[in-house]
């Protein structure tokens, strides 16, 4: 076994760094979930050698469990986008992500990207119009990344370009991920999603949040109101990181005196989401369908 | 007068130049206007000192004009940021501007940007939110450096972040600049202004667009399908321009072999739109008020 400090997996060691992973991050739900589930599983347990095997046992079933469920996320989303293609006579199917829902985030095949993934993989046309999701570039630097490395074609916008697109009938489904996911309905995701939603809503574009069921809160019924919204550190607006000559290297934009806020999420209201994509299937957004697909959360 | 070759002012090549002038921005038409505007004035006469004398006394009659034109924006546009102000008790009032309409762009006062420095210059309690405008930055970089030297209190945010902030309360009112509105009420303007019109809508926010008369076009009845949409160099969105240690530098920022696409404006319909602020008064965004305003283009 691992040569471990003894205190490693003490009570208290275990309460107090329990506390500081799920305080975090805020608005997400995952990481709250997956260190409640920890804490479960190592509780029963109290010799620090049974505790950190029980510890790497519970953390590879639920990696395990999480790329089957970005698995089936991919296989039950697929079919939106054959049935767009099909009605296109197999013309491209355009999509439209906003940040990183991808393997780089979301362990295999990731959530967002799943169906894209399993698109491309069956022989479809798709191409994927890439936020690039400022303030972090999260789309520019990690979705862009992960499309092409997967051959998926793809172009990166500015996150200003979405409405647009759609005005002009250049996209035909929006698919992101989310944070938290209220049974309501009401979707927490990386700031900027509710304005795609809205311009998805006034075209007539399918919008679609692709998630494991560990990412809804079953506690929470007004998103916009309730789900808390991270604040994070104006230096990521301030600052853009990229490559000079192979070099990474951050430049300044704004006058350096000029005050920032950086909200890092919204909340999309159910009103504008047109459904789930889930490892179960596909429901509306809405609590009755939601618990129809969930019937032991009722 | 000026030591200029003898055929600057010829007919051929004022033509050549003129159409160079008036193609460069597909999308704004103010260029345009002022290229006919200084073409119609020297035709008259063929002397190359005169025209060129009557060039310069041309160009600064419209510089004139502008300013003039802006400042009375400013004073058609300040009671409504008054009366935000008197029906909030005095509180500040939040306004959301995106991309650079200030004087930077328009000459003196600018035209967003003109109720804006009237009712700070007033005593009124404003603070501006400024979109950071990707890809060029003008919120970040040329706004947000305005509204500082004008002692304007003001917040810098991502583009993605209007839609929260109305969803909260926290704008009061959005004003923003054109490159072009048709007769009807559609209104070209830097790449994303539709999604905070549509955010605006959703939360009742008043979403107003400041302009002088030049930049109407009386030609166009479907904004949305007929003005054309500038694209523009895919290395503006690739790489982000700041500052490294005080020296200007440029780093890039998606992967160099991701496609990438810069539609440079959208069109925000009409029904978007509270209202038009004007060197003339305030009308609404459509045919009827705008011609009520402007009889004399009925």
């Amino acid at each position: 076994m691992v040569n471990t400090p003894p205190d490693v997996a003490a009570d208290d060691h275990l309460r107090k760094q329990c506390r500081r992973i799920r305080g975090a991050r805020p608005t997400a739900v995952n990481l709250a979930w997956a260190v409640d589930r920890m804490d479960a599983a190592v509780q029963p347990v109290k010799a620090t050698a049974e505790r950190i095997a029980i510890a790497r046992q519970e953390a590879t079933a639920i990696e395990k469990e999480e790329i089957d469920n970005c698995r089936r996320i991919g296989e039950n989303g697929l079919p939106l986008i054959a049935e767009i293609s099909r009605r296109n006579s197999g013309r491209t199917v355009n999509i439209l992500t906003h940040c990183n829902a991808g393997w780089l985030a979301c362990v295999k095949h990731g959530t967002a990207t799943a169906p894209i993934y399993a698109a491309h993989d069956s022989g479809l046309e798709v191409h994927v119009w890439v936020d690039e999701t400022r303030p972090l570039n999260q789309g520019a630097r990690l979705t862009a990344w992960e499309l092409g490395r997967h051959g998926v074609p793809h172009t990166v916008i500015v996150d200003n370009t979405g409405g647009h697109l759609m005005q002009h009938g250049l996209v035909d489904i929006v698919i992101v991920g989310t944070d938290r996911t209220t049974f309501t309905g009401d979707v927490a995701n990386k700031i900027g999603t509710y304005l795609k939603a809205l311009a998805a809503k006034d075209n007539g574009v399918p919008f679609y949040v692709a998630l494991p069921s560990s990412t809804f809160d079953w506690t929470l019924r007004d998103g916009v109101r309730e789900i808390p919204i991270e604040n994070r550190n104006p230096d990521e607006i301030r600052t853009v990181q990229g490559w000079d000559n192979h070099a990474p290297r951050t430049v300044l934009v704004p006058p350096a005196d000029s005050p920032v806020a950086n909200y890092a999420f919204d909340v999309t209201p159910a009103r504008l989401v047109t459904g789930f994509i889930t490892e179960r299937g596909i429901c509306g957004a809405s609590e009755k369908q939601v618990r129809k697909l969930f019937p032991e959360k009722a």
